[in-house]
């Protein structure tokens, strides 16, 4: 019944999934419950999720079964599967095609009730190997040019149950925020032969104005030009395009900045609802060159997102910020020990 | 203090605007009261706020006294200022400059309870009359490239105050959403030599599927890859691409149908929050080329975005959307008289 349609001004792909709606109805009534006996993340209520695609446990547990620690199934209400063709069509003057993608759920532990700021260290780390396999094994789809991951945490950020996850998106369309970064990328390494994430990382910890936290593999900043009070840029040091290549050492040392940031915004800002979202070099395998950019002038990062003001919301539509917390302000009360 | 800095990878300019942190942590909290007395847009409150630009009442009417019908001031506490020069800067790789522009509220009426729906069609067309002469003002200030009119609508929408109010924002940039109609429209032009909203138009009416309602000079339907829910779009039958060129006669029929749609969406969704977001031409007069379009090529129009559901959030931000009703099945239930 889904399908993706492209608005025929701003060429952008959107996906019509009509089935999603009933789910919407619930999830828009109070689904955030403390009862973890009806919450279908909590171990024990396995069945009550579609069959699980990856899981960390034991070696002797029973696939569908409690004892993980980390659980992956595709959404219950996918707007995107990735069964059949395109199967691009025209409708007079508008463009349509089958909504192929997938649409999974990392549960991020069996705790109903942990997130970043308390999971363990290991953890965050099994979190991150699930993410890392599942974009790697979507990847080997070359219909699938992207794979969107990223968490909401909080009602108002559209979290819908009590119990915290990962989503995975995957889409046979670059995001229109990634190729625009792609772009400028581009742009950027054309005019100066480098890589102009490489070139933030420098200023940022040079100048030490946005500086938030570091460790051997990765920079936290709160960017010169944040969209938003208390944005914070992860970056790993060394020039990475792709998150999919990660060492379990490198996931490692990410799981202790994520947490770390986690930590800092919960004490800044009194435990706020954000979103954390992983910016990626698209499926290098799917049609090369169609991204009009080379990607090797790109670096994979992840930015948190809090959510301290209600307005912004008119602006992510417009692409026309106004920021009231400078991000100078905003790091040095992040970087101050709590 | 304001400075508007561009984001190195993206190229978008932020405004950093660190005075209206205090305004904004007062929004955040409850400034809703419906106590007329303390709302400074309510008549009898006109000291409350700054000296007004203009305003429509009786002749005899002193400045900045009550009897005005719709009345036009600064922002207290504007992001952006019209005073002096843009002052372009670089520090390391990062560019800033003066945060150049106007920030303008227009009272949507002295009724603190009055809104789209429930105002007279004759108030509704002086807000229109309002913001086209504010338009047609700003533009004759050549730094200003783009303005912005749009009314937030309820709490969720980011309204700060009971009482209506229009916001006009002006820019010396073209937000990224206009330029990616203004791209997509020339792009079309190009390849047809016909204007893309146009064909929009001629083909929602004639297959009728996402139309609402029309009247002489307008025509209403919720577009066919809506990016939300009940998302309704309304454009001028003629080809036209700036707003600031309606005549009265234009802006009367224009307020029928902004209230039939105002009217259609609160039957229907039980009186959603929604923005209303003008798209019109930038500032023909300034920088002839700048956009690489021939805004010949576009066509004004005016978007309404109900807020349905809280977790469009995030896809704001990716430029990614996913729509859980198809248009077709919410232009017919609008169609449906009530």
């Amino acid at each position: 019944m889904s399908e993706i349609r492209r608005d025929p001004v701003s060429n952008r792909w959107i996906v019509i999934a009509p089935e999603l709606f009933e789910e919407m109805i619930l999830s828009a009534k109070d689904r955030f419950e403390p009862n973890t006996n009806l919450c279908p993340f909590c171990p024990g209520n396995e069945a009550a999720t579609p069959q699980e695609i990856l899981a960390f446990g034991p070696a002797d547990r029973l696939p569908n079964s409690p004892g993980w620690s980390v659980r992956v199934f595709p959404s219950r209400t996918p707007a995107l599967r990735p069964e059949g063709a395109e199967d691009r069509q025209g409708k007079g003057i508008f463009d349509f095609m089958n909504a192929l993608g997938a649409h999974e759920v990392v549960v991020n532990g069996p705790d109903h009730h942990g997130h970043l700021a308390t999971l363990s260290r290991e953890q965050i780390t099994l979190i991150l190997k699930a993410c890392r396999d599942r974009i790697n094994d979507l990847f080997g789809d070359r219909r699938l040019h992207y794979v969107m991951i990223f968490i909401d945490h909080g009602k108002s950020a559209g979290q819908k149950l009590g119990h915290s996850c990962s989503q995975i998106v995957a889409v046979p369309k670059v995001p229109p925020s990634i190729e625009e970064e792609l772009r400028g990328a581009k742009q950027y390494y054309d005019l100066k032969e480098r890589c102009v994430f490489c070139d933030i990382l420098m200023q940022e910890v040079k100048m030490g104005i946005g500086f938030v936290c570091e460790n051997d593999h990765f920079v936290a900043f709160c960017p010169f030009a944040s969209r938003f009070p208390y944005e914070v840029w992860l970056l790993p040091k060394e020039h990475q395009m792709a998150f999919g290549t990660q060492s379990d050492a490198q996931l490692q040392a990410l799981s202790g900045i994520l947490q770390a940031v986690a930590i800092k915004l919960d004490a800044v800002l009194g435990e706020p609802d954000y979103h954390m979202v992983l910016h990626t070099a698209p499926n290098l395998a799917a049609k090369p060159g169609y991204w009009q950019t080379v990607p090797e002038d790109y670096h994979w990062h992840i930015e948190f997102i809090p959510r301290v003001f209600e307005s912004a919301t008119y602006e992510w539509g417009a692409g026309y910020y106004v920021n009231s917390v400078a991000p100078e302000r905003a790091a040095l009360a992040l970087r101050t020990p709590h």
